[in-house]
């Protein structure tokens, strides 16, 4: 009889994966992927950029290369964390990885033996805790509010709780409660940090993707020991379709996750790595994220809009800055799971938010992103939402 | 301080990829990687597949995609499978991995708690070792001849080990030693297979690359009980840059190895695998396989003939009828660690055998690749081998 690791006993299908396959029929309204827009993605400009990098050195990026991954690739990613997340940084520090999920999975193998424990706030990513779960951690939640992490609890986490060994956060336009850090919260948390000495895993994705408000530094450019590995990504910027996520940490930590890239996977695409490069050397990458911007920034609007008026006053959601989802708790009685098939039937899919939460309950919640629909279908399914959760509302 | 995990103690750089930086120079005749021939590419036909990838659904490409593949590709895959391998299947049982070192990795951890037992051939593949390592095994090594793992002795460990949770095996052309089993000896494993039910990772990368005699039936085109688990590549019959790589595999284990992906990956490249597939529809991946045929069987002709020509009696080393190595064994006073300093030195690289053993010892051998470097060059190179060999013979 064949016999699996223990660890598969704690993976499952993703929950938001399941409900993506029914989601996608043509006539659903849905809002529960992460999915970028894809009539923005700048496909004839990729096109020449491929063209360009097969034309002028085809043969190298159809060839293995080294794990740390392109070093001209590394220099532009290293110059954008300095001007975006004012991260002073070089080529040296960067690992390229298959999208930033393989962030998520070498951050746990570097870190954490079974029975440890990773820090997350609560909610935190689906996707992260799915990753971490194959390295059988215990997770500790912290509480947040709607600045983010609660630094006092934090601090009463950490005095308190044995083989800590990451910390996992999304500071800005968190995935799923769209929620951002303000300074002071950043600065706290560096102070403890920096007492601990703990390792964090700075997942940010979304940085980029502000829509008011002046941009917030990022931990990593706060890191005066050397604790903070900053996960950064191109598949919200640019195209998830090429899986080009990267790693920015110090010395041995670095080395750590290179050791863990080679046995896990070689190497990133070289010519994902070449094109995505060449694009950035041919054209305004700025620009592109500005076009994106605009568009996420008039989807978010109207579903905000939507959202105050037909909503009843029960369900109360966050209003993001930036990034791709806003977060929905409704009364505890409510659960979304079910009330998720209600929805289906009426052709408009959210993902239940139990899921974004390592611990049982929070059967309250729900994650709505507004990047990939059109504003008339922002409209028309946070309406048909808003008379759902109204006909669930005990009177 | 910061602590890292304790798979961390046994994952260090590959002794490959560090003497791959050193061989890298252009004046450096190198036989130790395992790379393609770069001037086969298809660069202008990958180039065309592109453009049309992009013209025809390029928003497609570049979004994100299923874990377990684009169904076309499956499908192509799965026909290869059957053409190539005598494999009847399907796409309902493939996962698409980033390079089949991905499946490796996913093999281990699917299968593998801390201390369980994998059997290997002794050698085996070093990078199959190291993403073993990852998930703390116990390795068992089995003796090998001139026809592969010796079956006798696979039911001696089988009859008398605890916990062993899965065995690895190249059959064909094996990596490092270019050797494959016959029939008898595929039917014989099978059996022994079947009686203990014990799950198989066959690695078939090179199997399409046979230069002479009959193509051998694959062990997955003999499992009656859904214990093979087949990994193949294109990064041998096309290219390596793109990381594409499938898992073939029965019911409820390809369901975990999606599991699996999902939590560390999501997917494979969405672009990638596009690619690849309008490549197999527009072109004929079969004459391109054929052209690589023709050029790797000419190289391995010179290499073998420039050793038997230049190598002392004392050398035995492997004839391959594919694939893309040879395997030398020198006597066992002389370290061939020691031996590639020399070598380096006189600007000749090749990998010492001692890394595709788990165990200590072994230090008197060496693998040759003699794919990517010309006729001219083999020879050249083969003779200042065959001259530092015999420097370093006893009289």
């Amino acid at each position: 009889m064949i016999q699996f690791s223990s660890r598969m006993n704690l993976l499952k299908g993703s929950a938001i994966r399941e409900l993506l396959a029914l989601a996608n029929k043509p006539e659903v309204l849905s809002f529960a992927g992460g999915m970028p827009a894809p009539e923005l993605f700048p496909v004839e400009k990729v096109k020449a950029a491929t063209d360009a990098v097969m034309d002028e050195m085809g043969q190298v990026a159809l060839q293995y290369s080294s794990t740390d991954g392109f070093l001209h690739f590394r220099e532009q990613i290293a110059a954008r964390m300095g001007a975006k997340n004012n991260i002073k940084t070089d080529a040296s520090h960067i690992l390229v990885t298959s999208g930033s999920q393989q962030g998520l999975d070498y951050s746990a193998r570097v870190f954490v033996n079974p029975g440890d424990v990773i820090i997350l706030e609560s909610p935190s990513y689906l996707g992260a805790l799915n990753a971490f779960k194959a390295c059988e951690p215990t997770f500790v939640t912290i509480p947040t509010d709607e600045n983010g992490m609660i630094m006092e609890e934090l601090e009463k986490v950490l005095a308190t709780t044995e083989n800590v060994k990451m910390i996992y956060v999304i500071p800005d336009f968190q995935n799923p409660s769209g929620r951002t850090w303000p300074l002071d919260r950043r600065q706290k948390f560096m102070e403890i940090v920096n007492k601990y000495e703990i390792p964090v895993v700075e997942d940010n994705p979304y940085g980029e993707l502000r829509y008011e408000g002046d941009d917030m530094p990022a931990l990593k450019s706060m890191d005066t020991k050397g604790l903070v590995v900053f996960l950064g990504t191109f598949s919200k910027i640019l195209a998830p379709g090429y899986r080009l996520g990267w790693v920015c940490a110090d010395g041995e930590i670095l080395q750590k996750y290179n050791f863990m890239a080679q046995a896990a996977a070689l190497q990133a695409s070289t010519e994902a790595q070449l094109v995505v490069s060449k694009f950035i050397d041919m054209y305004d990458l700025d620009e592109h994220v500005a076009a994106i911007k605009d568009c996420y920034r008039k989807r978010r609007d109207v579903m905000v809009q939507t959202m105050e008026k037909e909503f009843p006053p029960e369900a109360k959601f966050t209003h993001p800055n930036g990034g791709l989802f806003t977060w929905v708790e409704l009364p505890d009685y409510i659960d979304t799971k079910v009330m998720a098939q209600e929805c289906l039937k009426r052709n408009v899919a959210y993902v239940p938010g139990d899921g974004f939460f390592p611990d049982e309950g929070h059967n309250n919640c729900i994650r709505l992103n507004y990047s990939c629909m059109s504003e008339e279908k922002i409209i028309k399914g946070m309406t048909i939402l808003g008379e759902v959760i109204k006909e669930n509302i005990k009177k």
